[in-house]
């Protein structure tokens, strides 16, 4: 057996290093003598792995002291009705740009709670670049509670490189970005990632807020979907998903032993460059983004036939380079390449690339 | 380093056949050439997993072919609101029997949801007994959706014996009790566990629900909170909890080998049979509890003096029995012996209880 370079949107690939500190510490971590998933998340031995983690965050990120930083469970798809239901209380309304499946679903479930204006949207041209409309385009900071954005889309491939020119609170979906690039908290009200790409085992949500805006919530919203709630108790208000938080805090600390986020960033755009220049000059792939607006995560491209995409995708895979295959709705490959993808697996991708694209031009 | 014999009420103590086999696949399951964790949600490695999670869930529990089985997240807490908002349509009114603190909170939760009737309540003696109030006490079926109860009482230590006479839709959180003793799924309506005190680790909750009970749910429910969505997507609508689904494949596999779980429950009646024999006879311990109403998963019990019992807690820690503080509305110690305590454990707590009182006497 030997481990594959898995490609795939998330879950993910984890750092190897990660994976054997979990191994080793699996039946007994530290001096507890037993697994941190036997561990009462109310005993000291937890309360250092889960304190830790989110200095960690605050420590990589640069947040602000007036953000709570909470670790939450339920998925991005979650945050899609506690962002409307917590932040949609005086105005009951936010802007939406539609860049993706997952801008459209957050937005389809914040018209439950509040209004959507849908400001701009993509899905002309299969959200292939990113609506840049101008400022008179958004509502005004009275008029709406905040602005969603998906940061980094994941099944097309594109991301915001500025930011969109409201003057409301930005809320940004961070899940497929989060952590591979620097990005400045203050400029946001809310930032949330399902940890399942860049930051760890699916099952945990980061939510970074800032504290003014998460007051009492919407009539009817669940406690356990209350910022507050989460954030007044340190994200112990229930039992937590504790075992994902460890595996998170290990990849933490895993980013802070490669030179933190922005150094992290550097190695991300290395490897985005080797797959993205290969790409601009290959007569038989290409990329399905504008290139401004291309994702250094998420990276999608096609030959133009179907059946070859498919011999691609299968050969691919017999020679370890796994989930390549694209998302139904764009078609051909996708390759994300997250922060525990190693250059080598980048290079070793463009050179299996290249090979097939000799064997089949 | 030695493993401890572990007796938190959750998180709690796992098999370790099942964490020997979690380290071992750690860095590569089967012939995935990945972890687990690193699995896509939609790949045929995962599917194969939670696939058999599901199926041994049936086969163990004896599920009816009419009950849908979810993995779900956000822990019993989310339960509390996802049942009245679920199942509160027609009537929008339940039944609540108050037997300790989740109990209570359940109630509270449902009042932002349904009408509460609480039936009945144990707080007059610290939820020391299970109320078993007569069938006219409770509300008829076609005045209420449905009927709740705690069945076994984590913090409390009691645990029903037989099902309150009510002609309602049963609903039971099973989180501390869960396949550690028969219960026939055909007699409620929905059952639901958080894993980590019997099943698995923290983060993932199964939920056992009548198909016709879960339709539309109230309006403004999210998405992620309605039971039908999890149902229709087989637990796949977004992406799982999938390492804490692994593992509670694992335990699963664990409680099968030993026989299922009517063998499991003859084991639990043993081990709880030599904590209450000892309890019963000692001079300087009791049980906190009604002998008809004890819980076979946790044991509380006081010398009462606090001294006595903090100094008691203090040196068997050192002995290697940890987690042994009770809940502060209790005091004292509770043992919870859950389904991967081994009788050894229970065994040395006892043998230490009788060197503790006869150095103490």
């Amino acid at each position: 057996m030997s481990r594959v370079y898995n490609f795939s949107a998330g879950p993910s690939m984890l750092p190897e290093e990660v994976l054997k500190q979990a191994q080793e510490e699996m039946l007994e971590c530290g001096d507890s003598g037993m697994s941190v998933m036997e561990m009462s998340h109310r005993s000291k031995a937890y309360d250092a792995i889960i304190k830790e983690a989110e200095r960690l965050v605050r420590e990589l990120m640069n947040v602000p002291d007036n953000y709570k930083v909470m670790f939450v469970q339920g998925g991005g798809s979650t945050q899609f009705a506690m962002v409307p239901m917590n932040l949609g209380v005086k105005c009951k309304a936010a802007d939406y740009l539609i860049t993706g499946q997952w801008a459209k679903k957050a937005a389809q479930e914040a018209e439950k709670y509040v209004k959507v204006n849908k400001i701009a949207s993509s899905a002309d041209k299969t959200f292939s670049y990113i609506p840049k409309p101008e400022a008179d385009a958004f509502s005004s900071k009275d008029e709406v509670d905040y602005c969603y954005i998906c940061y980094n889309n994941t099944i097309y491939g594109t991301r915001y490189t500025e930011l969109p020119k409201t003057d409301a609170v930005l809320v940004a979906d961070i899940s497929s970005n989060a952590m591979s690039e620097v990005i400045d908290v203050s400029k946001f009200g809310i930032l949330f990632a399902g940890a399942q790409k860049n930051l760890g085992p699916a099952g945990v949500v980061l939510v970074i807020a800032r504290e003014d805006l998460i007051g009492e919530p919407q009539e009817g919203t669940p406690t356990m979907l209350t910022y507050k709630i989460h954030a007044d108790n340190d994200s112990l208000y229930n039992t937590p998903p504790t075992y994902a938080i460890y595996i998170f805090k290990l990849v933490l600390e895993w980013i802070k032993s490669k030179g933190g986020i922005a150094e992290i960033q550097k190695i991300n755009e290395a490897k985005a460059k080797i797959l993205y220049d290969y790409l601009d000059q290959s007569k038989l792939f290409k990329g399905t983004v504008v290139p401004e607006d291309r994702s250094l995560m998420n990276v999608p491209f096609v030959t133009g036939d179907a059946d070859l995409d498919a011999k691609f995708v299968k050969e691919a895979t017999a020679a370890g380079l796994v989930n390549l295959k694209g998302h139904r709705t764009v078609g051909g490959m996708r390759a994300s390449i997250y922060n525990a993808m190693p250059v080598e697996g980048v290079q070793a991708l463009v050179d299996f690339m290249k090979k097939f694209e000799a064997e089949n031009a």
